[in-house]
């Protein structure tokens, strides 16, 4: 199979999962990515090793770990926040792990409950062991183009943090725009700025839809040059701190947009509808992706549609 | 008051209202009118005189337009089919009319119930009775981006009735995603060849929403160099022949979209905000745009959404 042309990070099990009121247990989540996995996506958020009480939705990562076959070309990813989280991960047998930071003190203080550099530094011994246990690490940036309390966060804030998680080891950095309320021209001047101290190829685009904007923000990004994108199936997700949030953007309004553009995902779209419609029957819950409603509307219209329709704007 | 840097065409009070199923009485379009008009909106389609027996959500336009005020800058359009809704215009005071066809033959048989060429034949005396009344007239072309029944549609099709409406008087040609189904790189291929035919400042947009490209595939209309956009306040509408289809692109959402970027619109969120929950009371149906919604969540909860809500991701 050729390379796909833009990556794209699913984040519908761990993202989407812990905003998401409803609890689902791990064989449930295992099947779902399961799904998601067979529905062509390489590169799956599975969990979190955080501890139960704060994020009961991500309990027994383990269990959902120890579910899940060994796939060529899968790559299952866990978000650890700090050195218990990554002896875990280590137990568990992950190839890859996420750690995570904001572009706003505020907002980290409230998150994690500690500066800026307090959480660098405490990823420095997670990158340590993770190193030597040949695992990779991801890193989230949250509101990259704003912060709930705060409101602008000032680029220079998103480019020092994204650099200091590079050349601490992270792989690749994911730029979250937590509040989901960027415009295209933001993250033009975003990645742009990103990427005079990180390569292109090593920034991904973390978008959410709460102002409309996740596509276009997703096409700008590409348009700088990003070909790695974080979405999460069906929408699921969202953010506390955001009210009237929506969750990621659907991963299935990112594979009809990069298929549409010719730019190859390697996902097949029906079965993510699918895997989509797994997870939302669980939580009891409609889906947030234009695209997968669009498309059951046509698929199940598809033989009665234009019989009986034909309207007339004629003043006869 | 400088001009705005993009122009929008309200459409909520026409290709909205008659893509829904209730029905308003001429006093309260009127005054849905006269909110967007206050809220900046400064051309709005404002009814159709059409066949009340085939589109009873238009009907009394008359009265619609008799109970608007002039207002110095606000231009009113009136769809017309054919000669008789253009002597009704004239009665009626007009100053800008809208003509329709589509670019798909099976469309238009099945919409208008003729060919595209006999569809221009039919306007060719209304155009001109428009000139020597001195009313300027608008041309829609629907199916740009694809046909409900047809699939793909060829871009010299679009590009040939373009041409025609443009050279048989039209001022400005819309662009119209009837399906909703067309990505960024289909719109940057449509406005570059529609371009070279009709200049690209009398070319608009008009993109629906059904699979969640309207807000990217805007971005790329403008970065083609279009500045006119038709939107529908909270993304009233849809279209019949498209089964699940939302509505119009949301002028909300466009609002936001443009004045994020620095491009003036003239309009004012909060108003626009305001005159499609109006709609939509009478309506009893929900916000499509996702900024109304965001707005309204984040105005709601200005005062309380921080105070109770630290999340700790800590593993302590």
């Amino acid at each position: 199979m050729s390379q796909p042309a833009v990556r794209l990070m699913e984040v519908g099990a761990r993202d989407g999962l812990q905003n998401e009121t409803q609890i689902l247990p791990p064989s449930i989540r295992a099947a779902f990515i399961q799904k998601l996995a067979n529905a062509g996506l390489r590169h799956i958020e599975a969990g979190a090793f955080v501890s139960p009480r704060w994020v009961s939705q991500m309990a027994e990562t383990d269990a959902v770990l120890k579910a899940l076959p060994i796939r060529d070309g899968v790559t299952y990813s866990v978000l650890v926040p700090n050195e218990h989280g990554m002896a875990m991960a280590i137990e568990n047998g992950c190839r890859e792990v996420a750690i995570f930071t904001a572009a706003s003190e505020t907002f980290n203080r409230r998150n994690i409950n500690c500066s800026i550099d307090e959480s660098l530094a405490r990823f420095e011994p997670v990158i340590a062991a993770a190193k030597d246990n040949g695992i990779r690490v991801r890193g989230y940036v949250s509101c990259v183009l704003g912060c709930p309390i705060d409101g602008a966060v000032p680029i220079a804030n998103v480019v020092r943090v994204s650099k200091r998680l590079y050349h601490m080891g992270c792989y690749e950095i994911s730029l979250g725009d937590t509040i989901g309320a960027g415009v295209p021209s933001d993250v033009r001047n975003l990645v742009s700025a990103c990427a005079k101290e990180v390569p292109v190829e090593q920034l991904a685009a973390h978008f959410h839809d709460t102002w409309g904007m996740a596509v276009a923000n997703c096409l700008a990004a590409l348009e700088a040059g990003v070909r790695a994108f974080d979405s999460s199936v069906s929408g699921l997700g969202g953010c506390p701190y955001s009210p009237g949030a929506t969750g990621n953007v659907a991963t299935e309004d990112l594979v009809y947009l990069f298929e549409g553009m010719g730019l190859a995902t390697g996902i097949d779209l029906e079965s993510v509808v699918n895997a989509g419609d797994f997870a939302d029957q669980y939580l009891g819950r409609k889906t947030a992706s234009h695209v997968a409603r669009a498309w059951k509307a046509t698929h199940e219209h598809a033989s009665s549609q234009y019989n009986n329709t034909t309207t007339n704007l004629e003043d006869k």
